[in-house]
């Protein structure tokens, strides 16, 4: 636990940029209360020292990797709370509603399914209605999925170009 | 209208800078002609005080956003007017061959349909024949899709690791 | 082959940089014996001048590009190796594992398989189990797919917002 008092603001401030910049490549923000942000920072680098890995800082981890994979951070509930609520259940992550100010920060409700409901698999009925608007292309390289008329000039996550796409569907 | 004379050359490059980064990450680039370019980012500030959103500066948008999602910056038709002649309908994104001078920038004709057409929906014969050649996986945390073999070390989108993929088709 | 002999430093530098950075926003590691992964990056930028194209620093190219599609670098088998090896063929791109120094670099064996066989179809038996466990939602301007509850807030492509995305499967 004493290593635990000495986290080093420095190390906080290096995850905290590297939490920033992965969540602006893809178009999510951290909390602007940038105090309040960093307390989360240093409970996830915490939960890294105990457990092994980054459990949510707001949840009860059960020091199971393997049972806690849905609320290692960003959690698998993430996106559906910042849809419905402008941020994830911890208020680390925020919508751009939130960071501009125009809507508040509410109490967030536990999405979670209780424990043996996670055990079950989920149903649902998506059916595939063919055909489909368009062929979907896949980079030969790193896999990436894409539907348009043709393959993108250059895959947007390796970098490879128009000639390593292969038609998928 | 007294407003829009007023747009601070600072406001401009803000959003030149961002549509730049942004779009290079993707593999697009913008006209490197860029007065050129700045006219039609000048453009995309005047729409978005206009109308609440960043019309296309070459088309004229209804003033009813539902109606021109399609024409919103980027437009629908990008990516199929870069493959055809190497820029799209404006001009504002160019291919890599026009960016490096190798073919020239022509006029492009139109190619958003008419009004009524737009509003059929598209259909077309992408048929799914199976089996398919790879499995799908799909990241737990943002739904990032790839076929490969196996799921990636880290979801490029989320930064998610692998264990959080899970097989989705 | 005078021209091979004076390649920059500068030269080898850029492309280093930009390899590097690219492979890093997707998850990849450059090796990080840096001489090493320089001579790799020199090769590549010699491939290209022979070529026209970068091929595999450590395969012999046939000098016919639609053949050596697979070994332009990143070649189609870098993530097999680097999931089975920690490093791909070349040990130009590396696991987190070897970039730490938990795991050693080993001798790779070649996984492209001889030319005939690349010239058959892939085939293999992926069935698409209906229903899919999530709807798949499609980008309107770059094609980007998805598998959640509901479409992304901003496409983390081409940063088009969620109102661009449409209903695929």
């Amino acid at each position: 636990m004493e290593a635990e008092k000495n986290i080093s603001e420095k190390k906080i401030q290096e995850l905290y940029d590297k939490l920033k910049k992965d969540a602006e490549l893809a178009g999510y923000y951290l909390n602007p209360t940038v105090d309040f942000t960093k307390q989360l920072v240093r409970s996830l680098i915490i939960n890294q020292m105990r457990y092994g890995y980054q459990a949510c800082p707001c949840r009860l981890a059960s020091g199971k990797k393997e049972d806690d994979l849905d609320i290692i951070c960003p959690c698998d509930y993430r996106d559906a709370d910042i849809l419905d609520y402008g941020a994830c259940y911890c208020g680390l992550y925020v919508s751009e509603k939130i960071l501009k100010g125009e809507i508040q920060l509410q109490s967030i409700p536990e999405r979670r399914p209780p424990e043996e409901q996670r055990k079950k698999a989920k149903t649902t009925t998506q059916k595939i209605s063919e055909p489909l608007p368009y062929p979907v292309w896949r980079c030969k390289v790193c896999g990436y999925l894409c539907a348009r008329e043709s393959p993108p000039e250059i895959c947007p996550i390796c970098k490879a170009k128009k000639e390593r796409f292969e038609r998928f569907i």
